[in-house]
């Protein structure tokens, strides 16, 4: 079989559990005696919002929990790491149907935001939480036994909290109506990708995939720490990357038109700019960052190609990959006394290094 | 000291441990290397939005520990318990800031709608979402060491659930802008109450208190669904009372304007209404519920006093506190060998029972 539809093959048999933990869901709602109405809304919610996107986050746990194991996954073994993975993907359709509302966005993976559906509206907000809400409902009802149970609570509760923490200071960092470059550093920016981003993720489904083979963690010693530390850059890595392609990536390859520049939002190419820009330049771009117009954009690009970006992002790039490679060598060949697995890490790598879409 | 002096004591003893929850939240923020900007806006949004309301579910976790230890509490356990109660205040507050820019309301507690502050707007979402998240943070410091914080955990998460639930088929059945009475009925109107109100009002804080008190559950022996079994028709009860009063009560008395009619709240009163009018008093329900104009709510009056609501109210009243106190009575005088007492039954009934707002 083709590497091609090994990933098709795969990407089914995750999308099977989605229609497994939806019925789930619904039977338990229909159970709490909510009106039929009710129930088909929260299961139109489940199918618009959830399972549309690349399934990168999700397909992470089980990919991670095969390499832990180092063999094929029984099929209990192999539900409990996708039903943690469409805890993942809950999360982040959490995150995605409200900052739709926050950024005033209107089409999401190919269709409408789910808030601007006519009869949604605000009520979006109230799904984002039942959304929410679902991923511990799940954890409960499949994981009340096991006892990483309250792990697996924690891991959820703290990535929620540091992601609102960064799109708390994106929010206000880089409103969507007024533009004020002086607030935005690459500090800034670094904060904001590894709070919003690099969290959840990255660090959050290996470490559910962890949690799940039993990976302990004591006071002395932490892999949990150590993913993190190779993580996190890899997820910073990977967000700088998709702010470069928002940029530079033709749309026909990219699958979507860039509108970082119109969207006045706080991206690594802005921040290379600034950084670097003289006085004139710093001016155009004050002048035309933000603003929704397509002039403007393009004088805000050519002030990008004068300063170098395509070169500020190679060189970017190969100091990333290398220092992510050398932080993955940290762990021994053939595994850390923790449990880690270089693998585990490089397979991020390899699927993010050097990508075009 | 006079009853009223020793209700304003425990009040300020119950705000000072918010003083100390908010200085937590905001150490641990800046400790996160957090931005100064973005930490004000935290702890201003935590000052705008939790500590302003009349703190009833708050305090009763403190009571009803009270009740269950039957002697002053040290500061240790005084400190846990009011914890308890920020947190269910905490989750109030991240339903109320989110309402209210689901109903579009424009004042709450006396001053404008977080949301209505002009720097803030839609950011509020995100800031709801800090505060339900906080709630997590909280118990992690001051319970992880607890045998019992996994139930304090799954307590939050289902009532949050439910809660949702709630909330869901409130704006499906009451959407504010369109006005569809046949979707009204007052078993719609109980399971809105049930799940929109009571399981976080009355159940939450008094599971809570029983939870730190260290009272167990095995499945042949739950005195938390006793407990539920009493406090989800108080709650109901409570409620609709609500309902009431915002028809019927002075606002002088009251403190605010009674806007049920208005804002086509799928209220007891007009459930009621729609139960027993005639066709040409439901014609007149169906021209003016919802509108927003005085002349539409005065007809709308007219026929509730037609149908004779207040005498209706006063019937249900005593129907409600009987049932109440019988429910109440279950518990043998003394306390029940699981470790109930009806004291802690009957000090929210005597609260409850005949308010004038």
């Amino acid at each position: 079989m083709s590497s091609a539809d090994l990933k098709a093959q795969k990407r089914q048999k995750f999308e099977h559990v989605f229609t497994v933990i939806r019925d789930e869901l619904i039977a338990h709602h229909i159970g709490e005696g909510m009106p039929k109405e009710a129930s088909e809304w929260y299961k139109q919610s489940l199918e618009y919002n959830v399972p549309g996107g690349k399934l990168n986050r999700g397909l992470s746990v089980v990919d991670t929990v095969e390499i832990f194991k180092g063999r094929a996954l029984t099929d209990d073994e192999y539900l409990k790491a996708a039903i943690l993975g469409w805890c993942v993907e809950l999360l982040q359709a959490f995150f995605l149907v409200s900052d739709d509302i926050m950024d005033s966005s209107v089409t999401r993976r190919g269709q409408p935001c789910w808030y601007r559906n006519e009869k949604v509206g605000l009520i979006a907000i109230n799904d984002a939480f039942i959304l929410e809400s679902a991923i511990y409902y799940l954890l409960k009802k499949h994981f009340r036994q096991e006892t990483y149970y309250v792990d697996l609570l924690e891991l959820f509760h703290d990535t929620a909290y540091q992601t609102e923490f960064g799109q708390l200071i994106d929010l206000i960092t880089a409103p969507e109506d007024v533009v004020d470059l002086s607030k935005f550093s690459l500090e800034r920016h670094r904060l904001i990708v590894v709070y919003k981003t690099a969290f959840y993720s990255f660090y959050l489904p290996v470490a559910l995939a962890m949690r799940v083979c039993g990976v302990p963690n004591t006071p002395t010693n932490d892999p949990y720490a150590l993913a993190s530390s190779i993580l996190i850059p890899l997820g910073t890595y990977f967000q700088i990357q998709d702010d470069f392609l928002d940029f530079s990536a033709p749309p026909e390859i990219l699958g979507k038109i860039g509108t970082d520049i119109v969207d006045n939002k706080c991206s690594w190419c802005i921040n290379v700019a600034l950084a670097s820009a003289l006085p004139a330049q710093r001016a155009v771009l004050d002048a035309n960052y933000g603003k929704k117009n397509p002039e403007a954009e393009a004088k805000v690009k050519e002030v990008f190609e004068q300063v170098g970006i395509r070169e500020k992002y190679a060189v970017y790039e190969e100091g990333a990959y290398k220092e992510i490679i050398s932080l993955i060598e940290t762990i021994p060949e053939g595994g850390s006394k923790e449990g880690l697995k270089r693998e585990v890490f490089k397979s991020f790598l390899d699927k993010i290094y050097k990508r075009q879409k």
